[in-house]
């Protein structure tokens, strides 16, 4: 599979698919926008999603640009009414754009990248131009975004200049001329925008491609930091480690598909043979890319010594001859559960641990090919020998 | 009854009277604002109503600014779509001013009349000033003015630009730290606008003062050059005086009320006497007031003799011996009607005129104080002698 249909197939959108075709034949070097946000410079994985596909298109010859929202960050929140916005000064701006760079190129080759930050063309605007620009715009075409439409329609507060937003978002292609540009799925409304907006200034509209969002390690949530539900990728390996190991059993194939190039049906197998073995892989493989290969060992031997770090010592050891024995079973053998139904409940209630992890499958089977430690509740524990 | 008094009684609305009537007591110079649209520089009677109360103002020693909206004349329609409202140049938003200013001096006091132009303020603002204005107010407040509802609730265009306009309006009242704006009812939605805005800036709000709009000619719209029902304050005093004649019976005591300080009392009896005369009262007023005194009597003989002009020769006399007479009385009398239902008829169909003034009343009680003309239809005409 080549570059652009990996791109495509893991796109959730794409406005059009016929226009990309065309300009990617054009054999002309694409300009592909990203917004970023400049009050959260800490990338995590959930922004790799789209950041590998950028990496895709560098490799077919493109640029990346990056836009830092400084002009609306450097204003704030005009109303006052937030703290959770303060404004930024320039220096802070700056300082995020450096901090972008540097995360980003982590993933995207530096020589292919840039950024840009929209205050560039905004602080030229004035009134006039702001009117001409809403001009482009129909109220009822604004109030289509599902959050303003949400608050409007249930007499929630939605201020005036919230709506001027996308259109500079929108502004920032016109000002790049940008041939394609990518986000998430909650971002379809605004990169929209931008491509209506080219087409009203005479240019050729950009191309909209979306991507899926990660779900956080809480399982629910889209992957972000302020949820603390996020694995960064700055941080360091043996935290990578820890976290990998909590991401649900049942989104952890999405992590392998939308942040690893790995091939998928190895880790189907893999998982459906052990989950928690697979855990590990994904661990190892973040590690790598944003660590390299050498930071794998030492990142793993921390983890299990801080898991370790948490169990008593001389504790009971019990030895097991089935190679692969079923956890409900393992938790009555051991004598920790008087029943599988306790065994069970135990299990949904994330009251076992197997080598530091917590069981969430009550179907789970462990396959017995090293010693391992289970933990019941608090403060049973309990080694497993071979 | 004071300057006060009479500006009140003709107010539709005042937000709200006890504060106008501390401001007033304060014994401050008051600033006194009054939004004029620079595309439409020929003042019409309908202006008038509004000027006056200016006018009393002013004779209680306040200052009276226009605001001439140069900024967003000079942008014009930015959409592109309409041609009524084409940019104008820097050059004709000045001469507007100045034939605003030229105009409303023939009923304000020249030395407490200033004309200012809002891009003084409006050009400065830049894109970051834009938000933090739009900041100050709902989607949903804005949303309220009638014809924004209308249009978005019906699947009407509604530019996103157009949401800014009324906060431009709002804001120049800021600029001029306002103290009181006055408008038709049809701006209240603006005038309040610019009130709310003060209060968000750390100002005093500004009183905000609405006034009734003056139907035109035709008897149904409001008074407007483009709908071609108005009388000009700079038109000739023979049009004024054709125009005055034309004014609709059951309209004319409201002209008389909101465009002169005659008394209403007297007004009302003769009204009720001799409408005709009572067109003829009025159109020598609003002469006196904009072209005075000296030119009543050429501009009635002009009149005259234009309606005579339309008489052909030798036309057929009748004696009337009655001094009043019921004007379906009369036209069965000199032959025009075979009955009184077809003499209504007539004049319900508007083909019956008294010395050229179509007679509106099918119950007239024409006075024989002088020879009269009668036509009815096209063709037929009779002089009525005494």
């Amino acid at each position: 599979m080549d570059n652009l249909e990996l791109i495509k197939r893991r796109a959730v959108q794409i406005f059009s698919e016929e226009d990309l075709d065309k300009k990617i034949k054009s054999g002309k070097k694409l300009t592909i926008k990203l917004g970023a946000d400049p009050s959260r410079p800490d990338l995590h994985l959930g922004h790799t999603v789209v950041l590998r596909a950028l990496k895709k298109f560098q490799e077919l010859g493109h640029e990346v640009v990056f836009v830092i929202g400084d002009y609306t960050a450097m204003i704030g929140d005009p109303s006052g009414k937030s703290k959770t916005r303060p404004a930024l000064t320039y220096e802070e701006t700056r300082k995020s754009g450096e901090t972008y760079f540097k995360q980003v190129t982590k993933i995207l080759d530096k020589d292919k990248t840039k950024v840009k930050y929209n205050s560039e063309w905004l602080s030229k605007m004035n009134f006039g131009d702001v009117i001409s620009l809403a001009s482009k715009y129909t109220v009822a075409r604004i109030l289509e975004r599902d959050d303003f439409k949400n608050r409007y329609e249930n007499n929630l507060p939605l201020s005036m200049h919230e709506l001027l937003y996308p259109l500079m978002q929108g502004y920032d292609s016109v000002a790049l001329n940008a041939d394609i540009e990518i986000g998430g799925t909650d971002q379809t409304f605004n990169l929209l925008v931008g491509r209506e907006l080219q087409r009203d200034y005479n240019q050729e509209p950009q191309i909209v491609m979306t991507f899926p969002l990660l779900v956080g390690l809480d399982g629910k949530e889209k992957m972000s930091k302020s949820l603390d539900n996020y694995i960064g990728i700055d941080e360091a390996p043996e935290v990578m480690y820890e976290k990998a190991m909590k991401i649900p059993d049942n989104i952890l194939y999405d992590y392998f598909n939308l942040t690893t190039d790995m091939d998928l049906k190895d880790v189907k197998e893999l998982m459906e043979k052990d989950i928690v073995e697979a855990h590990k892989v994904y661990a190892r493989e973040i590690i790598k890319l944003y660590h390299g290969e050498e930071a794998i060992k030492g990142a793993e031997e921390r983890y299990k010594s801080v898991a370790k770090g948490a169990i008593p010592e001389n504790i009971k050891e019990v030895k097991i001859e089935e190679k692969e024995i079923a956890i409900t079973e393992l938790l009555l053998k051991v004598g920790f559960a008087g029943s599988k139904g306790e065994a069970k409940r135990m299990i949904q209630g994330k009251g076992v641990k197997l080598d530091g992890k917590v069981v969430e499958d009550i179907t789970l089977i462990v396959k017995m090919t090293e010693p391992s430690i289970i933990q019941f509740g608090k403060n049973k524990f309990v080694k497993i020998s071979l």
